[in-house]
């Protein structure tokens, strides 16, 4: 056919600058509230647990943020990442729809994680810092963090959920190629965790859990470590905004600029890395983009979520964020895309949906799998299961594109490969995957929980 | 440092026909013999298993062979494939040496196997075909073959050694997602497999038995199926030379041009795949590169190995070959890199061993995954174990430009990722992984097997 397909910029092309939400947001961020007294934190108690240039880029308003050299060198590892036009799944889908995907599976651990990973590595280790802590659930995010702490020479000691440390050791084995100290959570490191194996120990430990002890490890060590999240956080999402930087001059590349961008949503990072800049092109520059949040039935955060404060963490030790949530002790339904298994979601997603900026659609795991196969069988990737999500909701809106004869240009973000979820989609093929209806009983219970915050009213 | 790191091509510069070494061989290469008369094979025998047009190619003296439309289009979805400089890495080593890396990691299926794969699916399909069959050992060939045959609307039938279908059944469900049939061999389809499981009914297969199935399998399906072989072959090394010709473009975006260029061997695909091109250049332009294939020290081929008659086979049904052998019945010993686990080497790479046009080191799996943990420490990608001889070779030829003071440029061909190798990562980090003498007394033993062949004395 002898149609373009690819859309790879030179490392020349590598963007220099983050974009920061924060000074186009219709209004600013409200401050996080601390835990306990449910008063705005002092920066002095952030500062225990966050590199301080950290702590200026989350309240920041600037619009553009330099990304320092030693980054950009790590990131021409593997960026610029490679931008592609689907046709192949654009003539099984019959739809004359223009299909766009950025892939971020070509970074070394797979995924778009390392974005951050190496930025918030880069900021540690310039402030003379030693270590970071961290949870990971599979070891998508602990991958990241470890290889990135790695090359800056930093230790870096990660509580992973224990069902998953026992069960899933591969990434493990990633983590610790690089150096990382893994540890199964709960674990005895730590007053939390002791407090836990105490009552059961075997106990099969959370995501919930592993932040607590991470925060926990880094709260008491002196300074000796920081704690380095891996979604949620304005900081996070400035790193991936990289993503979406190359994208648009990729899709001005190809000549097109598109009508619809895509990205999957459970903490929010991957989804704004993509969003943000189209967000400023649609309001500095007069663009009309959809820009759509794909995320998962059993755990709707932006569809069905409510729009209050509530504890980022899922046992009340962290901050409180105004933000939509399902309440901080809500259990998601073991879905297999579990880095999309969040109760709360990134503030600044949460402000653009709360403004109309953007939208918000959840889809089912099982059609999630059978998109990503569709995917896998026509553009050869198999996707990670979070990344499915958002394959999903491009093929919605490619066969709404179908039915009115449409012919939309949608952009989504396929944030990595499934290399390491295959288990998933061996249960998929077996027919063994669960549907789940939204989990309407459990989220009006955990939403009796919410912290009694007066701050603003 | 701001050191050019990337030299990516654009798609506008993919390969437009491969290089075959048959053109620039000193001497024609031998024809295969039938394994049962030991005399030279008819067309007939050898076209009820292969495409007709594959069977040109391998007797081609033509050096450029035209890639067709459709497989460069597919190609696309992940190629031109990029070549880096290892900047990091060379600082850890304090080597004068400026070291590349071609990096075939980034396709669907995370190796080079597709280059091949991907013409060999367009071929039979071009020619009415309806089917491959194949074997795999732990499922790095039959997954990029599923993916291939997907593509073209063909079936794949793949069969899979049973212990690794028991034990490693995540690149099984990558097959079946690609719509591949994946049998454990040895399986009940079969008359060799039938005996052997009468035999022994929880018989663990091997490589050699699982070809013999997919052989038998195509010899006996009246032309409903042909058999794809993942290495060795004339035109499976054909295919893969787009490998080095993109890397002889990227070479001179860097403004240089390699003194040494280094490939793992075990049937001789991704070393051919890297070498071949530069060994034209040798010969037809004055450049004086040296070319080393790397491999093993478990199953030294081409460093230990006799340059005679043997079966391509382990079990004496394949057509014998001139090429290193250690014999057809040795059995290597179980190294981790699977794919260099072969008692002999395709027969273009033996006649240019044979003809001091390349060389070849051998190197032992422990020192392997020591480099592939400096290289993922350094550059971030943990490679393949059969990669991680290409890199140890590598580091070796980096030292020796450190201790002598010379600036060489040394390209390397990193053939794959290692995500489906983790658990070898993790044993090598536990201090289980084995070192391996050279097999003296198997080999000796096995030599003693070699077909008495009189054709050509």
């Amino acid at each position: 056919m002898n149609m373009p397909t690819r859309f790879d910029l030179p490392e020349s092309e590598l963007p220099r600058t983050w974009y920061n939400i924060n000074a186009d947001l219709p209004t600013p961020l409200l401050p996080p509230l601390h835990p306990a007294t449910l008063e705005p934190v002092t920066p002095e108690f952030l500062s225990v647990l966050s590199p301080l240039k950290i702590l200026e880029q989350d309240m920041s308003a600037h619009a553009e943020i330099e990304i320092p050299d030693p980054v950009r060198d790590i990131y021409k590892l593997w960026r610029p990442t490679p931008l592609l036009r689907a046709h192949r799944l654009e003539r099984a889908l019959e739809t004359p729809a223009h299909i766009y995907y950025k892939y971020e599976g070509v970074s070394p651990v797979g995924s778009h994680k390392p974005n951050t990973a190496v930025a918030q590595a880069f900021y540690l280790k310039d402030e003379g810092g030693k270590a970071f802590a961290t949870e990971t659930g599979a070891g998508q995010w602990g991958s990241a963090l470890a290889m990135a702490c790695n090359f800056f020479d930093l230790g870096c000691e990660v509580y992973m959920v224990r069902v998953s440390f026992d069960q899933k050791p591969f990434r493990r084995f990633v983590m610790e190629s690089y150096g990382g100290s893994v540890h199964a959570s709960p674990s005895n490191r730590t007053a939390a965790g002791r407090s836990l194996l105490t009552e059961d120990s075997n106990h099969p430990g959370s995501l919930g859990i592993a932040i607590s002890e991470a925060v926990e490890v880094a709260a008491t060590s002196n300074g000796a470590m920081k704690y380095s999240p891996g979604s949620f956080l304005p900081h996070v999402l400035l790193h991936q905004t990289v993503i979406g930087e190359e994208a648009i001059k990729q899709m001005d590349m190809a000549g097109e600029y598109p009508d619809i961008v895509i990205g999957c949503a459970g903490g929010g990072s991957n989804f704004g890395g993509i969003a943000f800049p189209f967000v400023r092109e649609n309001l500095r520059h007069g663009k009309r983009t959809r820009i759509i949040a794909a995320e998962p039935s059993a755990c709707p955060t932006l569809t069905r979520g409510t729009y209050t404060w509530d504890f980022a963490d899922g046992t009340g030790m962290a901050p409180v964020i105004k933000m939509h949530t399902l309440g901080h002790t809500f259990v998601p339904p073991g879905i297999h895309a579990g880095g999309l298994r969040y109760h709360g979601m990134a503030p600044q997603v949460s402000a653009l949906l709360e403004s109309d900026l953007i939208e918000a659609v959840s889809v089912d795991q099982v059609d999630c799998f059978e998109s990503g196969v569709l995917f896998g069988r026509t553009e050869g990737i198999l996707p990670a299961p979070e990344s499915n999500h958002a394959v999903r909701a491009t093929i919605n809106e490619a066969l709404a594109c179908k039915a009115s004869g449409e012919a939309k240009v949608i952009l989504f973000n396929l944030s990595g490969h499934g290399n390491f979820d295959m288990a998933a989609y061996g249960r998929y093929a077996a027919g063994e995957l669960e549907r789940f209806e939204y989990p309407q009983e459990a989220v009006a219970e955990a939403m009796t929980h919410l912290p009694k915050v007066t701050f603003g009213s």
